[in-house]
């Protein structure tokens, strides 16, 4: 584990692109797994304005590491939907480089990855909650590889209320994720980390006991973890984790 | 995960052996953890006769990743003792290329591993207990470094027993070990499992959950681990695990 | 450059295999282009014996790197026949695993490899004339990639004496071969060599300088050659090319 | 190789500062050689702007790769004394991160460097005489490895021109450089061109022979090798090379 500490939201997507890009300029098929949500935005525009549009990265694949489809909807999940607005529609990457992980394939996911050459890095966020990915606290077992997980109760309004304008009736009953062991089988991670909420489970993540309580606490065990995270988001860190993680 | 199961314990020493040389035989400097025991008593003798004695083999760095000192006397631990009987002086290997976990280093093993290159492979074994390295069910925490264990208990009756003669007068009142985080940070993880005492221990790794009760569990978790076990010792596992890690 | 100097033949042969099983025991696909002739033929029986028949190495694929077509004659070249005798057949490899560089498909191999993920590695002899896969003395251009180059005169001759027993009328007018910027690209190469009469070639490439007139001379500026040689074939070596290679 | 062709100098210098900072970001020590010149002014500036004073980079190692001493003084050489100005000082790198190639070491650097662990990549610019480092037409010779060479007529005048204020006085009698075997050995080679005047030598590069007249051309025969040329002194490939290396 490595930790890059930032002084905010700003410097630490200029970094996480900077160490994305090193991936997506070597000279040879890169496959990457990238997030969703709020945390990436920022890293996407410089992302955008490095590659949008210019030829030279058509050996760089790009992977959806989760789905929520929409309930009785014919239309793409909330998470490439998500990517294809934040950065593969910017991008104009190619839709032959788009591998989408669905409700259809998930059970043949890990094997069609093995196939083309398994992932070489996985960019992820990090839930409040200490949640990774679609693993989160209560369904989440280390050993899942790509799972299908129940959608209830609070998680339904969860969705709805993030993903799907309030509108519960579009709520699924299942959502799939990469699990813990099928994330941890990529070669290298990435998690990049933002703002005074994370603090709490950012310092569960590098100074707790791997629990799956907290997903995201397995992270550490893996030989190449690099972890970005701003200064708000490192608030809870000992002087001691910092010492040894960012000078590591 | 990648399983390699093999008709016997010769033909699973002479796989290993082959998967070792492998690295042995890289132009470039190689850190190799090895385990003392029973199970690695022939592969020890396969690399012997490959290597012992013979030049180009200077790149090649030895670690030991468990000790248990003598208490109260003044000679090198257990485990560096048996790695000496069963490899190191047979093959001749030079000082400059062991180097020893001890008491007096354990707080600043993992640093000097970061400063040497980190380690390239971990040769284990797994005890019919689940544990791996000196990670044994009940002391084991996932997030442990190289950690100082208590002995107590059946714990030393046992050491006594199988390290010192049945004296128990020699048994110390620590042991060091790398713990599951400095074992998973190595770039790549060989097991070696052999004879049906092993199988219900190999099927609770390769089938069951991550749990600190079986800490070789955690070991499926990384990106790069090959299980080399003959037949006895993968009798309990499931023909869907076979199809899946053999051929995966 | 790293050099291993072996007593004979048949030390050679083991330690070869030794390397080669390193990668085939690796639990990711593996791309190997393996050379026909006589100096691999014991390291293939190593080979056989260890993985023939077995299961486990299906994600283990094979690559000719040269090929001379039997001319008006429907039947394999000359090369892949030789691999299925000495290795491919006895091996019980799956068609699935071998993949054919001819003469229909010379012009797309290179692309083909890179979709494929590129070779980990080239297994090559060394000619007495210096030559490596199919680019010899005459012929060669190091910025060649995959090329077809003529069969004429003592060309000719020769071919019809070594792979078509005397038949000069078998003898196609063209071969393919890797040219030295397609082998450079692999990422580890492997060169045995065995026998006095290699010896001169062998003192060539270590020693001498980087020309099209020994065409393996390019190889030793590789990033991860081996050159695995017995003590014949190394005897015009000098003593500073042993101290630095063996033990560099 | 791979090829990425940019609009501008800027542009180029962004691009490849967002390759080296991918290395940079690793969570293992890197060794980087770094050239000197004017062609890398723009990405040192990159550089000092993501890193310069921040904590989380000291596992980054740099070292130059040729040297021209003053003759007759007694401070540091031209190369070292320009990447200190240009990079080093105002990025604030450690002493002990900066490893020196000098008159006084070089016959033992390359020993050093494989210590240390080889070098994991080496930026350098391209002479619109194809040379590259201190390999320039004449004196170079492929098989080199880190050598000095002698300073005489022309080659005295250009150095005192462009390196010492016309001050002819202090040429010294020779210089050291890394030879192309050298430079070869590293794990990866990036190689950033700009402007028109350059635009015969990459071509040459690109699609020539290789041959010591134009010392860079062997860059080609490496695995791992980046070229980031800007429009200008890409004007002279044919659209085969930009079809084949940049989509490649």
């Amino acid at each position: 584990m490595k930790l890059i500490v930032t002084d905010n939201y700003n410097e630490m997507s200029q970094i996480a692109s900077h160490h994305m890009l090193g991936y997506m300029t070597q000279n040879r098929r890169v496959n990457l797994a990238i997030t969703a949500g709020h945390t990436p935005a920022k890293l996407y525009e410089h992302l955008v304005s490095a590659i949008g549009g210019r030829s030279g990265y058509s050996h760089v694949h790009y992977y959806n590491f989760d789905e929520i489809a929409f309930k009785g909807q014919h239309r793409e999940g909330v998470t490439i939907s998500n990517l294809r607005q934040l950065f593969l529609s910017p991008a104009q990457i190619k839709e032959t480089n788009i591998h989408k992980l669905t409700n259809d394939n998930f059970l043949d996911f890990e094997r069609l990855l093995k196939e083309e050459g398994g992932l070489d890095l996985v960019l992820m966020g990090l839930g409040s909650d200490g949640h990774f990915c679609g693993n989160i606290p209560g369904l989440t077992r280390f050993h899942h590889t790509v799972v299908k997980h129940p959608i209830e109760g609070d998680l339904a309004e969860f969705i709805a209320r993030t993903e799907m304008k309030g509108d519960l009736s579009s709520v699924p009953d299942h959502y799939v994720t990469m699990g813990p062991m099928s994330v941890m089988a990529a070669k290298n991670l990435l998690l990049i980390v933002s703002g005074e909420n994370k603090a709490w489970a950012l310092a569960q993540v590098i100074e707790g006991a791997v629990t799956e309580q907290i997903p995201a606490s397995v992270l550490k065990l893996h030989p190449s973890l690099l972890i970005i995270a701003d200064r708000a988001s490192a608030s809870q860190l000992s002087p001691e984790s910092l010492e040894r993680y960012v000078q590591g």
